[in-house]
């Protein structure tokens, strides 16, 4: 939708969610492994290069272990997580900015009793999503501390 | 500076700053009316194709009355205020969005008695601002609402 359409100030209500816009799923179901996470398109238009996007994981929830030759630029909004960024895991919460380079493994995510939200800007064009290969997988699950992540046993 | 200098993670901190990020001035003094504000790059990347910056105005400062060519798409991270987009005058608040579309007028304004802060993604190649003439600011200041805003005169 272009902005035109939008009006030019979009109120912020409850639940983090934001006037006019809809929770769309995070991906096609079946489509990746995931669980329970929505997605808010804050800024898509096409004279701007990027879009900013709100994603929010649901307690216990995760986002997709994946890579791209695109970029993230995330801040967390709210909640409190962890996030693989290549070989790192991190514990992230409010604010905290974290950057995705080109090619990275990178997975989001909850804690157990809060929905881990956050802000994550991307280049309009972009390519798709990789998934890891059997061998990649057995490669990252060989460091026990991202095996722990995966498996989501978190360190607190 | 590149994100592998920077690390992937970085944290966020008390009065919002950020891990090894300078708070720096908005503009050069003197280059254009505005008034007590700071500004951190939070994202920049050969690599990524907009910038994402945190803008701080101190209570009661305000951002320069401009317009240009490349679009703005704000959301407010703390306190409240009053922006003009436009011919529009609107209160704003933590995580509302705002768009500010190609050349049009626009301005920021905090309350009296706390910091606005809010995130402005842009193009990373983007136009320069330019200010109001002695003739647009007079057409802006024709409707009341408008001068009272660009006269630090809120409506609460």
């Amino acid at each position: 939708m272009a902005t035109d359409e939008l009006g030019r100030v979009r109120g912020f209500r409850e639940g983090f969610r934001w006037e006019g816009l809809d929770r769309l799923p995070y991906k096609e179901e079946g489509a990746a492994p995931f669980r329970t996470i929505s997605r808010q398109t804050l800024f898509a238009d096409p004279n701007l290069d990027c879009e900013l996007r709100y994603f929010e994981i649901e307690a216990d929830g995760f986002s997709t272990l994946e890579r791209h030759e695109h970029m993230h630029a995330v801040m967390i909004l709210r909640g409190n997580g962890h996030c693989l960024v290549g070989r790192e895991v991190r514990e992230v919460g409010p604010y905290d900015l974290v950057t995705i380079p080109a090619w990275t493994w990178h997975q989001f995510r909850a804690t157990r009793d809060e929905p881990l939200g956050f802000l994550c800007m991307v280049n309009a064009k972009r390519d798709k999503a990789q998934l890891p290969s059997e061998q990649e997988l057995q490669s990252l699950q060989s460091d026990p501390r991202i095996a722990a992540f995966l498996n989501g046993l978190r360190e607190r």
